[in-house]
């Protein structure tokens, strides 16, 4: 896709950091002086908020229903708000992206990788991220995170560790497949330590100033 | 598909009186002693009902957020609602069907055919209706009609004619193209007279007891 912004997703499991480590990312990026805009799915726009909400709060959907449901979010997503944020210059950084459909919807629930492809060909229409930092660390650790933040567990985090394997196997199948877009971090480490190195992850991957 | 019930679908533009006959057809079905479900879209099922309130009361999604949005719901349909009524023998009977997307998103907003085939071929899996009726009549009568309800317009309706009379032509388009499956039927008559138009089709069509 011609546009002169940097699209960065931040993906993983459930408390691996990312919206910890997106908001991290933002503000590097603005201290280079960078133009950032901050966003997540689902939601990222008022249409897909609406659509958030049932997702997370639900009562759970058909696998399938789910798939289409959240890739109709994204391209509200993509549509209203990343696509003019990269056509105005922006550096866009999205807490989760198309992969946690692959992961969670394909890897997790059993959703076909090819209709979720499908779907994504539809939605989607070629836009890619530019750069997908997975943040990764083992399933007991995470589940032991989300639950120590103290918030009322959303749907996806009360499913069973089976489940949360699946999802982590399935995101580093994902960026074993595509390491020139994917790159893998050890969320184990503190969140500076893990700001860090994604800091000088995207430094080196996505130089300011050089055309995409 | 293998079922033992029969599923027919009502299409139409706004104030054909789908919603009218739909309840006129399960009536008569069930003078003679068929078992009837009549349903609606976009809704039909509890999870695919939250999504018909986004879609009616919203301030418009992107064409094709919509499309795929619509999909969910009407998958959610499916699977929760309509499958499992054919497999108990039930004659279904759904006020709107894949048939409206076609005609709405397709004919009327631009998303190409080719985009809705796809993601019907996804959420549906082959199931199509055993016969849709068309209730076909010009958009001035209908538009008239829908205003005479005299309940609040929704987005659809407030769009202007133009988009309607698209959305007639979409529907006479995909008629005429599945003979074998619809049937347009001259709405412009009275309830009663349409009602028997409608019953006498389906005897003809669907007669009970013979299996699908």
């Amino acid at each position: 896709m011609q546009h002169h912004g940097r699209f960065i997703t931040l993906e993983g499991g459930e408390g691996a950091g990312k919206s910890t480590q997106a908001l991290r990312l933002a503000r590097h990026l603005a201290e280079r002086g960078l133009p950032v805009l901050l966003t997540r799915e689902p939601g990222g726009a008022p249409g897909a908020e609406a659509m958030r909400r049932l997702l997370l709060g639900g009562a759970g959907l058909d696998p399938v229903a789910e798939a289409m449901l959240v890739f109709a979010a994204r391209r509200e997503h993509l549509v209203s708000t990343i696509r003019p944020a990269l056509a105005a210059g922006m550096w866009v950084i999205s807490d989760r992206f198309a992969d946690s459909t692959r992961a969670y919807q394909g890897h997790g629930q059993g959703v076909p990788q090819a209709v979720i492809a499908a779907l994504a060909d539809i939605a989607l229409e070629g836009q890619a991220p530019d750069l997908t930092l997975l943040l990764d660390l083992p399933v007991d650790i995470g589940m032991a995170r989300a639950r120590r933040r103290g918030v009322a567990a959303d749907r996806y985090e009360k499913l069973d560790t089976a489940f949360h394997q699946r999802i982590r196997d399935g995101f580093r199948a994902i960026a074993a497949a595509e390491p020139g877009r994917c790159a893998t971090v050890d969320a184990t480490p503190d969140a500076d330590a893990v700001a860090a190195r994604i800091a000088a992850l995207v430094d080196e991957r996505l130089p300011a100033g050089v055309p995409a």
